[in-house]
Formats: C-alpha cells, structure tokens, sequence
C-alpha cells in the first residue's frame, strides 16, 4: 500500500527542467519530434511537477492500472491517462523505440527531452469508456481519446526549454515550487483551490469565500485553467484577468487571495476529471479543493454531484474536498447565499450562465449582486483587447489569439 | 489524568429528577430551605446534567481547584464555581451540616433535595481575582460573588419539583437528554451552538451562517441565556423570538436551525465564561460552539479575543470552538460579510449595539441590511406583550415580568 496523504503526491515534487546552456550538450544530435499544444503544455506540467510523481508520458502498465483501477501501477492514486500518441509513420519516420531519445519540440523550438522506456498501442474505445464512463464521440473527451493517432510513446520528460507565458498569464504564472514559496511566503498552511474557466459571478465568488471558511483556510488559490478553448467559453484572459479584479477591488483581502493558472485541455471527465483537479492543486500545496455543482462535467453524461461522491472513495487522497451545493441570489435574503442555509428556494435565483452571456454578449453592466462592476469593466477590456471584442470565444479568437506560450531561442549552436 | 474530550462532559450525562408523586416520601419531613431565583435555576440545571459532571453545588475541594486551575478536584476542566451560599445564621437555624438533608424550596414550593456534604467558608476576594481577573467590584460578576452569603453549602441535588417554563420560553425548553434525542431524530450530528442574550440583527446572522459553514455543521443551536436582566438589556422574550423568527421567517432552513433556553445568570467572566458556555453545550450534545469578539465579557476587562484564546490551552476540551472576528455590512460589497474576506475596511460599517438600540427605542424599522423585517416586528410584538412598551428592560420589566418558571405543586400531604 502505497501513502495518498503525502504531499506533493507521492512524496517529492517531481522537477526535471535544465535551463538552455545546461540542456545544450544533452539535446545535441537527438531527433527533433514536433509537438502539438496539448503534448507540449502536458511535458510542462509533467516537468514542473505538476503531475507529481509522473515524470514522464505513461507506459502501458501505467495506462492500464489508471483506466481499470483510477491508480498508477505504483498504487498512488491517477485517474486520467497522460499520454503522448504518435502514428506508426512517426515510429518509423523518427526510429522511435524504447531506449532511444527524442528531442520534443515546439513551434519550432526545443521544448524536452523525452526518453522513450515503451512503444505500445491501447484500446481507445475501452480506455473512453472507462474514463468517460461513455463511447460516445459527442463527449469532447471521448473524441479527444479517439482523435488520438494509434501509438503511444512512454518515457521520461526533461525540460529544457522553460516556457515563457505571454501577457496576460504571465503574472499568474507560477510552478508548484514557485507557489510553494509563495504560500510560505505569505503563511498559508490552509489553502482552498478553486478551479475555474469561468469569469466570476457573484456565486463563485461566495462559492469560493465559503469553502474558505468551511477550509479554515488561509488563502484561496484560484487555479484557472489554460487551454483548448471551444466557441462560447469565456477567452482565457478574460477568466484570469476577471479573478484578479476581484482581489484588485478588495472582494478579497488580498492577503487570502491569490490568482494563478494550470495549463491544461479539459477532458470534461466530470469524477476522474475533480479527482485530477484535487491531485493537481494538492502539488501546488493546497490542502482543500473547492467542487461545486457539475464539476468538469459536460452535458448530461454525469450527475450533478457525481464529482462530490467520488471522494467518498478516495478518504486518503492528502487533499481536503470542500464539496458545496448552490450558492444562489435571494430577493428576501437580498444576497447570495447558500442553499442549504437559506429557505427561500422557491424564490431564490441561481446563478445561470445563460442569462450572464446574454447580458455579457449584449456588453450591458450586469446588476453588482450578479457580478460585481470591477469585475465586468475588467472582463470587458479582456475582450477589446484580446477577445476581438467579445470576452466569448469566437472563431476569430481560435484562429487568431495570442499565444499562451513561448520558448526561448536555442542556444546558438556556435556557442561551445 | 481525565479525558476531557468525553461528550457529555465527563463521560455520563447527569439526570438526578424524581417526579413529584416519587418524590413523596423522600421529601417528608426534611426541613425547608427556600432559595432565591439563581440558586434555583442552578439546582434545576446541575439536576437535569446541564452543568454535567456536577451532581450537586461545589464542596471546597471542588471551588479550591476550579478557582485555582481551571479544573475540577477529578481533573475535568471546569471554569466557574457553582456555589450554594448561606449566612451563618441560616447555618444555625435549619441546623444544616454534612449529612443532613435539606428541602430546597422556591416561590413556596418544593424544588429539590440538598444532601449536605460540607459547610464552608471560602475567600470571596480571592475567587473574583482568579475568576473574574479583578477584585473590582463595578464587575458585575465580581458584585455577585461579593453579595454571597459567607457560607457554602455543598452536595448533591435531586430535582423533586420539575418546572414547567412559562409562554413563550416554554416553547424553547429543552434538558440536555430532549436536545440530545432532538438532534438524533433530526441526524444532526455535528451542531454549532450559538450564545446569544441579543436580538439578532444579521451579523448575529451571518456570524452563525458562517459558523455552520465552518463547522460543516448539521445545524445551528441558538442557546438563549435567560436569567438575570439589566436596565437596557434585551427583554428575554425578545430574544428567544426573535431568534425564532429569523427561522420561522427562513432566513434559516428549518432543517438546520433550533432555538432553545438555558436558565443561567450571567456571570460576564469573559475567557472563564466561555469555556463554561462551551461546557455547558457540550452537555446539550453540541460538537462545535461560536465564539465572536468580546465573548461573556462586559466593560474593559478582558481584551476583545480574550475568550478565543483561552481554548488554546484547552485543545482537548470536547467541543470545538468555531472563532470568529467580525461580520459587518460593506456598502462596497452590498452586503454582510466577513472581516477577513472584505478588503473595504475602511467603507464597511460594524454592527453598532448602540445604534440599533437607538433604532428599536424609537420604534423605527430598521433598513433590512441591518435587521430582517420580520423579526423586528416579532420583537416588536414581543415588547407589547411583555416588555411593558419597550423592548429593552426597564424598571418595570425588573419589578414585574413575568415570572420565567413556575413549579409544579407540591403533592397534597393526604394523598397516603
């Protein structure tokens, strides 16, 4: 038996980055394997420890025990498959087999060294339907799994091309040991996560200031996540910077307030998407998650709180669930408030995301009891300035936003 | 050692209550000692295991170790003398003296059984010094201790004439075993109880919201004191409905909200006090009991958290003391909130005692940000039925209220 509660998960957070003089005689003469977004931001992750104790893309041991049990081989608990897929031309093309290395790359850039210990191919419609609980290619995770090419290459990830984020993430930017730090820092022993991909409404903020005090917590980290956006979600920018604006306009002290973000594409795993979640922030140092209603669901392929029942499972995962039902606007009350507190349900408003787009989509200052002006103003910057003028994801923005990230030029190769 | 952390206090709950017809032949003949109104509330509390493990007023053993570290002489931690006091004239004329029995009587009618176990006297300056911290007799606490007879009378109590509280209390009367099969029925199973000699306005609100929030609590038990009142004190009737109206009107939801009395005078001991209020519910069958600023205290003896870090070296006290700073109303954020979440210090507005009571005196609805609507009227209500006009005590209200118990009577003599 192996000891969940350890923090970060699995004991030591995992590090494997060089900076770019160090990594230079490393990559020399390796094969240069380009990678797309998600492969990259997920070799970050893996690198930074993120994903502690991953230090590498699965191997099949790994991807078996994770999809059948919801725990690596080792016994620590895992519960999404972290894989780098390839098509058999690749394996060919590049000589990829266990023992070899590759140098993954980037837009063009050095971004890892990935040493490869397997090559091995798995059962997409299995692995979906026991991650995602359906084979239905409706389900943006499932058609994820199925898009993946036919291979999988396992293998140790040493960064070696540290990613500089662009504005605005880049002052959100902090790996688990930067924000270990900074919790020491500031004197958080107690720090209640908050996922997010949503600009917040006056029902996160509550959300998050109730799970701070049912925590007993120090802070709350809002982690907001980064990455493969669809058309209607809110632009990444507009969720981080909107966050923030709550602490700017003291919504939050800003001693209990503190923003950052995950680089990370949604699987939409509703359970085994809040039980990564949870495992995620623990390696960032937090000792409670905050799950609402729905957590990382899409559709109606989970129920409602089916991402709350799933601890009941999990009691040593060595990060505090904070699980919360609705906070809601009451008209009696004249606030939010929670719905297990207030018994003016059949009056109550709860929060609908319909009804905030339409407002936001119009460009209308919503109500400050729906959500707060600081925040609206911000988010509405947020999308002059990078949504091409909308704070949803249009097409525009998915051809043509900036990019999260970029890698440092390589050393030049006249250097030594 | 003891184990402190045994719920009820103590391990077993105390219940020394004969119904009247039982209690016939045991009372026969005994002589009759009347008491005054706080040595009967305090005979009706240590009988039905309010005050467990007390069986019965303190001997010097028991005062000696309580005044002097906080426990009783079997090592449980007890905080305040429960004293039975006599002059020495009383001493000589009922002939009372360990191993007598006494017949305590009140308004005329059988109470309980006294059996004596010691007279003694004690040092009324030293127990207010180490009680109360000061020997200033404008404490009120002080003042009581001073007023003492200079005798004490120890032993145990057996209730013989079970009061029946009189409308509205009666409604709200509970012992320590009804409460306790109360919450079973309900499956509460962690209850935070909350202290109150106000009418709640709704920081009173909002500070037991999020106490229950914090204790992840089942419920919330509002524990009116009722006892000794002072010019300008709430009237006790408003007090325990208004608190019901705050339910009644579903500011709470009925299933986590119960409002009860306990029969006590305050003592105003400030950090002594609340862990005997924390005690004291503990017996109730609570897990967690709130603690705001200035807890029990009175005047500027004790600093404002004086009674949140007593329990800092009480850790295995038993019940869990939720503390709590300040929940006022922030015109920024629109609503109550919490001195640690709003950052608009500056702009927020503390619930001022002073200027509510000017607001009441003047019959003048308060805004609802400030106190519910209709619980100012249920106060209202509450002040022309039984406040004379008023629904703060006044010299009318001291000379003639109603009474707040009434015994039942006493068995006719012939019924053998």
């Amino acid at each position: 038996m192996v000891d969940n509660a350890l923090s970060p998960h699995g004991g030591v957070l995992v590090e494997r980055v060089l900076e770019p003089v160090g990594a230079h005689e490393l990559i020399r003469g390796l094969p240069l394997f380009p990678v797309r977004h998600q492969i990259a931001i997920e070799a970050i992750d893996i690198a930074y420890g993120f994903f502690s104790p991953l230090t590498g893309f699965m191997d099949s041991s790994d991807v078996d025990s994770v999809v059948h049990h919801m725990r690596l081989a080792s016994g620590y608990v895992w519960s999404l498959p972290i894989l780098l897929d390839v098509s058999e031309h690749e394996v060919k093309e590049w000589g990829i087999e266990a023992g070899k290395s590759l140098l993954l790359t980037y837009e063009g850039r050095p971004l890892a060294v990935l040493d490869v210990s397997e090559v091995f191919s798995y059962d997409k419609g299995m692995m979906a339907e026991q991650v995602y609980g359906t084979r239905d290619d409706r389900h943006p995770g499932v058609r994820r799994t199925y898009a993946y090419k036919d291979r999988f290459v396992a293998g140790d990830v040493t960064l070696v091309g540290p990613p500089q984020l662009t504005v605005p993430f880049d002052a959100y930017w902090y790996t688990p040991r930067m924000l270990r730090e900074e919790f020491a820092r500031r004197g958080w022993k107690r720090v209640a996560a908050h996922q997010s991909r949503n600009v917040p409404h006056t029902g996160h903020e509550w959300l998050m200031k109730g799970a701070w005090l049912a925590a007993q917590a120090d802070g709350v980290l809002v982690s907001a996540v980064i990455g493969e956006k669809r058309v209607g979600d809110y632009i990444d920018e507009a969720i981080i910077q909107g966050h923030d604006a709550l602490r700017n306009a003291r919504y939050f002290k800003p001693d209990i307030h503190l923003t950052s973000v995950l680089l990370w594409d949604m699987r939409y795993a509703g359970p085994r998407e809040a039980v990564f979640h949870a495992l995620v922030r623990k390696n960032l140092g937090c000792t409670h998650h905050m799950f609402g209603r729905d957590h990382a669901g899409v559709g109606t392929y989970y129920d409602t709180y089916a991402a709350h029942r799933i601890f009941d499972s999990l009691p040593d995962l060595g990060i505090v669930p904070v699980t919360t039902l609705e906070w809601w606007y009451c008209p009696v009350c004249g606030e939010v408030t929670y719905e297990e507190l207030c018994g003016h349900k059949d009056q109550a408003q709860q929060f609908s995301g319909t009804l905030l787009r339409g407002i936001l989509d119009d460009g209308v200052k919503p109500p400050g009891a729906l959500m707060r002006p600081e925040v609206f103003d911000v988010v509405m910057a947020s999308a002059d300035r990078y949504g091409f003028g909308s704070p949803f994801v249009n097409q525009q923005y998915l051809e043509k936003r900036n990019p999260v990230l970029t890698l440092p030029d390589p050393v030049p190769l006249g250097v030594d």
